[in-house]
């Protein structure tokens, strides 16, 4: 999407968060951009986020920033749960997902499914602040591939329960809209191992109601106990909603003495966003939200 | 300020939240816009937020998001309050502050001390789905005067005790600076009843550490008991620091259900934001906030 409507200068990049607001950033320098099979991707050096990631002119991920989303699309549920073993990233080519995985002692093998190898590609060549090496690390099967597909296809061939799946896509529009459909969420509930989660974010409740509520209700007719989040994300220019959604799984049901607890015991090691104090702090809903999503 | 390293077009309304970062939103339609003595003042009605009130360039209330500010500018300090009966605000000439103290059972009196009539003017015409009528309420005291001279010399010699003194200001930069420096929170210190407190917002920290840092550094060097706490406001742009600083009102001490509890009890009536577990949520710091504010 460029901003024919905001008729920017070259050094700024911007993006709508609705129909009648948004935000911007100093570009820096331009590293690579160009058109894959899929999408329209840019790789910057910016003053504030340093090396930022974009696809179709939306701000994906950034070196300086990214811990805010992927410790908490990762941490919330992982956490909470006993022992992640097995987890599936659906999107997610930028490696931070994975990377917030892999720092758990229990973790086996994470399957990662990016649909646009040229994503994995820029990740390896530029993002190394934001994978740290975890997209070649040996318990990584990087696929490239259609999620949809592995999730009705290839994934219930292999019969493996995943503790948890990660749904680190671009928003609910075009591409990636058919992985937020009500069929997918069932899909992929029927991959998940007893006990496990799906994590997904929802959008910027402030400028995009509709579609969290939209999201949070199509979860709850799949899943039992959905817990809707909330946290600031910079590089995304507001509030952000995440979400888990399990059977089982509820992050509300550890006190946030146990989260730092677990924290400790599992040696995560640094964490730069996320600790017991946020992770509940993150489900307390203003009123607003709470009748947004009643 | 204007916009000079950013070339917008006129229907676009944007601010810098540092040198390399911002926010805009589509303008809709110019009510009003002049110098008064003090400051370049904006009324627009916008497609967003409705009615907007813009001082020297920066974003400072809107009739459909000032919820999310003087709400937790207000009831975070009042609600731990015993009783608040004497208030103070500092700047406040859009009467957001003044309604949500009014809503208390106990409040008796309300002095308002607005340093540009201008404000208070556009106020009424503009603004009152912000004020509500809250500027002409008996209880309310409005003084058109410099806030530091009422703190440092007229407030004193009235040896009134104030429950609790809000600065409602602009930015700590230019006109509002020296009511953000350690002399005047000593001023306001010594103008607070037992068990009083002071509420002001620190800016964002995302974009402005440096700044909030320093807030809460000084803040400490007067007060015993200082809590920054931080809450998305879409008009600002950004996650915000609010907080309160005191020698014996503590937010944390009381539970979320006693929040909760008091709302009932006292009658505040509808709010869009503010709860017991918001209360608590908002003073969870992740680590990084921990760091910057250790």
């Amino acid at each position: 999407m460029t901003d024919a409507r905001l008729r920017l200068p070259a050094e700024v990049l911007s993006e709508w968060l609705s129909e009648d607001a948004g935000y911007f950033l100093s570009a820096g320098r331009l590293l690579e951009a160009g058109t894959s099979r899929w999408q329209h991707y840019e790789v910057w050096d910016t003053p504030r986020f340093g090396r930022l990631f974009r696809l179709d002119g939306c701000f994906m991920s950034s070196e300086r920033d990214e811990f805010h989303y992927h410790e908490n699309l990762v941490h919330v549920p992982a956490m909470a749960h006993e022992g992640v073993r097995q987890a599936l990233i659906i999107g997610g080519g930028d490696g931070g997902s994975a990377e917030e995985l892999l720092k758990y002692p229990t973790i086996e093998r994470v399957v990662i499914v990016e649909l646009d190898e040229k994503v994995v590609d820029l990740s390896r060549r530029y993002l190394q602040g934001i994978h740290h090496g975890a997209l070649d690390d040996a318990r990584v099967d990087l696929r490239i591939g259609d999620g949809l597909r592995y999730v009705t296809v290839d994934g219930p061939a292999a019969a493996a329960g995943y503790d948890l799946i990660v749904l680190d896509l671009t928003d609910p529009v075009g591409l990636a809209e058919a992985l937020y459909g009500e069929d997918f969420f069932r899909a992929c509930r029927a991959l998940l191992a007893d006990g496990g989660a799906l994590s997904l974010h929802l959008g910027a409740p402030a400028f995009q109601p509709e579609r969290v509520q939209a999201l949070v209700r199509r979860l709850r007719r799949v899943f039992a106990c959905v817990r809707p989040y909330f946290l600031h994300i910079p590089l995304y220019g507001s509030l952000w909603g995440l979400a888990t959604a399990s059977d089982r799984l509820d992050p509300l049901a550890l006190a946030a003495e146990e989260i730092d607890r677990r924290i400790m015991e599992r040696r995560i090691g640094e964490l730069q966003h996320y600790n017991g104090a946020v992770h509940h702090a993150q489900f307390a809903l203003p009123n607003h939200l709470r009748a947004l999503l009643a």
